[in-house]
């Protein structure tokens, strides 16, 4: 019989257990990014109602419950309208938890990379905490601002 | 004393008379997009909630009821990370309304870009159903698919 941490201990994150969230894809988009070559990625960042609150008040740090959610999809041209790029395929479901204690080590962020529902590795989630603090430290090493 | 009606009469779209509809920055993510050159911009559609479920159970044509938004921003290089292109200043707003008793020259549809909060003039409004009668007639005139 398969229980209830079984299948969660499965779909979590090394290093920090994160597991993907109930409803993510209905959540409120942050902002729309672009990755050039060699990703080339179309990308959107949405976020819980804790995250949309605190980035509509300015609040720094983001609170104990935010969540982000950082969807990615391979671009291609639309076929009906060539200068538009639109998503293809999905690639990576990234999250990033906020849990000042548990994750106390990390800046209070627990990291979670998927594809196709499943995991990355431990090596990948080794850089995670070291390239967002490494660039945005001052921002609670979050990098999207929230789009006009 | 300014009545509400003035107020509207003030903020519709010329032909179609369609508003800003309250709170459309919360709606759900249907896909983001990347416009080439000359433009150069990052954009999101979003969709009111029937607009989500239609997409969702594959409905078409889209519902009275529907409402679509593009949200337009220039596209910047991130000040931090070099490969990485965010929304800059915002560009337009669009919305697709579906009435098809009201819109019925028009597939159903009536069209509203707002520039700053002001509708554009009658010139550009003359090209909406245009284009997009011409390239997705097939599709309920909407070019935008859902993004997985
Ligand atoms: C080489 C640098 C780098 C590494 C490594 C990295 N990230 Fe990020 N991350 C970024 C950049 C740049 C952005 C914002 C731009 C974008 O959307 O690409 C971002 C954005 C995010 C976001 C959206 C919130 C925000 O900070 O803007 C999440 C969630 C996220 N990353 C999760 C992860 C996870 C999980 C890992 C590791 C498995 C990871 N990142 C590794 C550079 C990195
Ligand atoms: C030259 C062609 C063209 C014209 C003219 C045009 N559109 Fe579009 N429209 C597009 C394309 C292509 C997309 C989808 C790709 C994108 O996001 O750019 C789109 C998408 C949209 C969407 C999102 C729903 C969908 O169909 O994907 C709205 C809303 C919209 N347009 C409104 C307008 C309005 C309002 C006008 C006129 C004031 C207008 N459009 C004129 C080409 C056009």
């Amino acid at each position: 019989v398969a229980h209830a941490s079984d299948t969660e201990s499965k779909v979590a994150s090394p290093i920090y257990g994160v597991t993907i969230p109930d409803g993510y894809r209905q959540w409120q988009l942050i902002a729309p990014a672009q990755e050039a070559a060699p990703l080339n990625e179309l990308r959107a960042v949405l976020g819980n109602a804790i995250a949309v609150r605190a980035y509509r008040d300015g609040t720094l740090p983001f609170p104990d419950g935010t969540v982000l959610a950082k969807l990615a999809w391979k671009h291609v041209s639309s076929p009906e309208f060539e200068p538009a790029t639109i998503p293809g395929a999905a690639t990576t479901v990234q999250f990033m938890v906020k849990d000042s204690n548990k994750y106390a080590a990390t800046g209070g962020w627990g990291f979670g990379r998927f594809v196709d529902g499943k995991p990355a590795d431990e090596a990948q989630h080794r850089t995670c905490f070291a390239c967002h603090q490494a660039r945005v430290k001052n921002r609670d090493f979050v990098f999207t601002r929230w789009a006009p």
